[in-house]
């Protein structure tokens, strides 16, 4: 990346269904490679649980000291935050992309006994997108645009054993804590140390029921537990993304008693001339917070890609596997077939995809639904499927075949992402028929996938006004059974095109808040072309911002830990504090020294805003420190010898800085 | 601007108060002047009312025609939309910053007979920051620091006779529709033409009273007529800041029930080389859409630079006077006297400044209230009033003399905006004691305002938590007194510095769509510096996108116009017109072309998200087509005849794009 011209294709999801993101370097300015990249301040700890090898990552930000006016110190505790980044970002870790990842569930998924190894799918020509054997060496020699295939330990793949199930949904209606449901339970609080303590001493039951959250049906819990999180999944309201042939990642929940996540989408690079530069895509995303990254790569080396993402992705990994179909028959939607859809699921599957967005609820009848909309249907997935019906008059044959990718999902624990193939691509579109119409299908999938032990989320739009967001997280909620929702954006207008990460912020913060489990990102560049690495991080810290908020009208009680430390450091002028504790100390530091490069004005006790001669912030401190020296409670202050202390306070100088200073002047105190 | 290295003082409300905003032209992207960008494929127009000389500009943006599949060619009407920029953006006006604006209002004010004018105040030096003649001198003599004084036609002062009121609600109370009122009412239906017919033709009654607007007590009608206005105003529902002195500003209203509006704040320059510069921020703002611009100048050659700004102003301006009062006692707020403050209200009253924000609500008993907050008093002139009432230990003059304060209001049209010293500086702080307090107090002088006929709105929050905010809306509604609310934001979350235009975006759509009047923006540079040119535009263009959201969640008739033609041009790859309907037309375009620069590709029948391969807007097309041909219905289709209508649908080849092309080729139809 350090080397400009190179390209790189990513991918997303849009409006406009999925597409590709070219990551350009040549118009962007100076991004780092993700290992360059150093978060201040911080450094990675772990918890440990009760189960062997649940060793739970956070980010934990050192903080200064407050320098009192009486020039006392006093410590700030350090503040743990949620972690996606994996083992890239620890240096005691050492990774290399060309071995992954340590396989960090094997032992768990092993230990539970119902999975079987066994001989896998042949990896054959077109799942890298060449038709034939001679295509694909005719590329290998002509142009070397063949990926590499990744040279690390290739594993057999798992599948559950005949008559086994080894869903996580299925172990939690068993009323079996797994070692995934401890992780989680342990992250999700975010290490707060009482609950910490609580859940490893055993004394678990002060914390159930306690719930803190009280939006909209939301009962986020005072404290996660291990059997909240085992209940929550047993219910269908929360799901854990884990194949077993993914043991790299880091166990994860998506639900809306949790903290809410957010989704990043990555594709493959045309030009696949470094590995590294495939794998940088995830860690980039990952490093400033995705929880999940879809991998929704078209065109060619799409297996050899996902295996480069998979072995070396400690977050869940999501795809689309109608694009991967659609590629085997030479994008020709109409000759698309069940068995080749079958096949590259079970061959995606093998790999370890922990999601699959299915857009198994574009029936037939709703095709036509669409003809007089204003923007018709703008889902990919969607498209895929609406062109197949019309050209054969035949029904999805994903709706007809759903129970059969159940099996498949069950026998590797892949979570169904019901795409909404429907979805609104403009306001005058939301919430209209077809959508609906959609939606009742999706409910009724859900119950037929929940009968096999398939965890399940729903996926949703798409462009929505502010007024008719709630609609669509109420129907979700009752016509999908408590089933999370997973939705992108929404786009909260159509006439800002360059700043749809912003419209889409309002509308995701909300629909966060009103109780949907995931928010897929959307960058700038929605609609209008292939975001470059900036875009990509814009889009996902103005993401983790909208998820936050929705957290804290959650009442999540972890969330406004972080918020509180930021401000109390805002208010004391511990600039450095500030910068390290925001979503992203480097443009936040970036900005501030734009105006006051000094080193000396981080420490300095008023900001650029006011400058030195007259700081609102130090007038509280008078406020404060005038109440607190005189020993009396701030209401008495008022009551008593009111003209008396005013003589004092003009007499003392009725400020803080006294005298005369330059204009410009710096003071630490 | 052009020649790099001058830096610009800006200055804005803030979190933290009001502060100064440098503009660097240093770091900025090729940050062209306002005359530089030309708004593509647009032109202003004007429609004529009934009253002489209304005349309300509109910006008409031309579309391109729809070129069906049959290859017949579809008028596409163009859109006028809402247009802030003023005789600046008309090319036919030429306009000159040292002669002014006309002046458009003056002949309306007279002909009212109740103004006179006078022998207005004479201009000091601390007017100007320069305490006493010879350091003004001195000024000039030593660095050239002193702003060249307004060249153009200085007219005496006007005010109220005595015993006459000559506010806007002093005429609306008493039936009277001003040109203004009517110039609002053309203005607000945004040139849609048949409530223009029906405005211009007199057959009003069949418009009034058909409210379209659905959501939290705002009430927005069909077509607003000019007898709704006035009412709206009557009622104390909506203000018209429009001070007597600044006759050169357009008509516009302020009110839940009309737009919402967006604020931008500005501030003067240190290095006063160029009157061009100070007028070019007023300029750049409202050719974005700022509705009113705040003048934040501290420091010196503040009353220069207002003169300067305000002849040259379109839109109403906006000051915080207490700001210019603690410059001439030399920054101390324990100097300050009602007699200077007075003093002030008068100097900027007879310049023609619209609105005055007056921080009347920040009593004594209220102070001790913010001892315990996280971020206590964080509002600048909320601080610098604290500051005297501690240290004289006496009510705020603010408000034990209100009513004189209201007479002085009165005798100019300056409309109150009724400060909120105490609002909550951190989500900790939200909602709080103080801040309520406060507001309570704010409802009693809205009452007293009233009592004079003056113009009131209420200035709110800050930083709340996306629960929190309807309370905010819903109070101030209920204490206020249905007065306009004017909100900074709010910001839902701490942890975003660097990013909190989009933070505060989130929480000022949802509460403009709540029912508030005006959002004041916030810059990406909140709270760590200085916002550059870029940083402006940026805050400017995220408030348009959430006032807009607000309008449309609000239900207001005009607002979806905009987006349906954008969605229309999306779908029918009308690239040019997409990028010319959207906000902000050189960022769509810049941002598309970062990936297909050919001027072919914005003619092409896909984009680049899908290329044109696969496209899932094309699909939609093929669905809408395929029934429009078969001149059959929708439904008709998919049950009549469904196996021979797919093999015809095959047999045609089941693409649009027949044949192989080669990727990347670009085909118009």
């Amino acid at each position: 990346m350090s080397s400009g011209g190179t390209v790189f294709l990513f991918q997303a999801a849009t409006m406009a269904g999925k597409f590709w993101i070219v990551m350009s370097t040549t118009n962007i300015q100076d991004e780092k490679r993700s290992d360059e990249v150093k978060l201040p301040n911080s450094r990675k700890i772990y918890l440990a649980g009760k189960h062997a090898g649940v060793r739970v990552p956070f980010r934990e930000i050192a903080l200064h000291p407050t320098k009192n006016f009486n020039g006392q110190m006093e410590e700030n505790q350090p503040v743990r935050v949620y972690d996606t980044s994996g083992l890239w970002d620890d240096p005691e870790a050492r990774c290399d992309v060309r071995e992954g990842l340590p396989a960090l569930r094997r032992e768990w998924i092993l230990e539970r006994g119902e999975v079987e190894e066994y001989v896998g799918r042949e990896i054959k020509p077109e799942d890298n997108g060449y038709l034939t054997a001679g295509a694909e060496e005719y590329a290998r020699g002509k142009d070397k645009g063949r990926l590499e295939e990744f040279p690390g330990l290739r594993r057999a793949p798992l599948r559950a054993k005949p008559g086994q199930c080894v869903t996580q949904m299925h172990y939690a209606r068993l009323g079996l804590v797994t070692p995934e449901m401890e992780f989680i339970a342990i992250r999700e609080n975010l290490g707060r140390e009482a609950a910490f303590e609580a859940l490893t001493n055993g004394d678990r039951s002060s914390l159930q029921h306690q719930h803190a959250g009280q939006s909209f049906g939301a009962r986020v819990p005072s404290y996660v537990t291990p059997e909240f999180v085992r209940d929550e999944v047993a219910q269908g309201r929360a799901i854990i993304p884990a194949n077993i042939n993914h043991p790299e990642s880091e166990p994860m929940i998506i639900g809306r008693n949790f903290l809410v996540k957010i989704n990043a989408n990555i594709g493959n690079s045309a030009v696949a001339s470094s590995i590294e530069e495939e794998v940088e895509k995830m860690r980039w995303a990952t490093k400033w917070g995705a929880d999940t990254v879809m991998d929704l790569s078209t065109g060619k080396n799409i297996h050899a890609t996902r295996e480069w993402i998979l072995r070396n992705s400690p977050v869940p990994i999501g795809t689309v596997p109608i694009y991967q179909a659609l590629e085997k028959v030479g994008g020709k939607a109409e000759e698309l077939t069940w068995e080749i859809y079958r096949d590259t699921l079970i061959e995606q599957a093998e790999q370890g995809v922990d999601y699959f967005t299915i857009h198994a609820g574009v029936r037939l009848p709703y095709i036509p639904m669409t003809a007089k909309r204003t923007t018709g249907i703008v889902s990919r997935g969607g498209s895929v499927m609406a062109k197949w019906c019309l050209a054969h008059h035949e029904e999805s044959f994903l709706y007809t075949r759903f129970r059969e990718i159940c099996e498949i999902m069950a026998a590797y624990d892949v979570s169904f992402s019901l795409g909404d193939g429907l979805r609104p691509g403009s306001i005058a579109d939301a919430n209209d028929e077809a959508q609906f119409a959609e939606l009742e299908t999706l409910g009724e999938l859900t119950k037929i996938a929940w009968e096999h032990d398939c965890q399940v989320m729903i996926e949703g739009p798409g462009h929505v006004p502010m007024h008719l967001i709630k609609e669509n997280m109420d129907k979700q909620l009752e016509i999908c059974h408590d089933a999370p929702f997973y939705t992108l954006g929404p786009l909260t207008t159509d006439i800002a095109p360059g700043y749809d990460h912003i419209t889409s912020a309002i509308g995701a913060a909300m629909i966060g808040w009103f109780g949907t489990a995931m928010l897929c990102y959307v960058t700038p560049k929605e609609h209008l072309g292939l975001p470059n690495k900036k875009d990509v991080k814009d889009g996902v810290i103005t993401y983790k911002l909208a998820a936050h908020a929705a957290d804290l009208a959650k009442g999540h009680p972890g969330a406004q830990f972080r918020d509180n430390a930021l401000s109390k450091a805002r208010f004391e002028f511990r600039w450095e504090d500030q910068f390290n504790l925001s979503l992203d100390p480097e443009v936040a530091r970036e900005f501030h020294d734009e105006t006051l490069p000094q080193e000396g004005a981080k420490l300095a006790h008023f900001c650029s805003m006011c400058g030195p001669h007259f700081c609102s912030m130090k007038i509280t401190q008078d406020v404060r420190e005038y109440a607190a020296q005189k020993e009396l409670d701030e209401q008495a202050a008022l009551h008593e010898g009111m003209k008396e202390k005013s003589a004092e306070f003009v007499a003392a100088g009725a400020e803080l800085y006294q005298g005369e200073r330059p204009e410009g002047a710096m003071r630490e105190h």
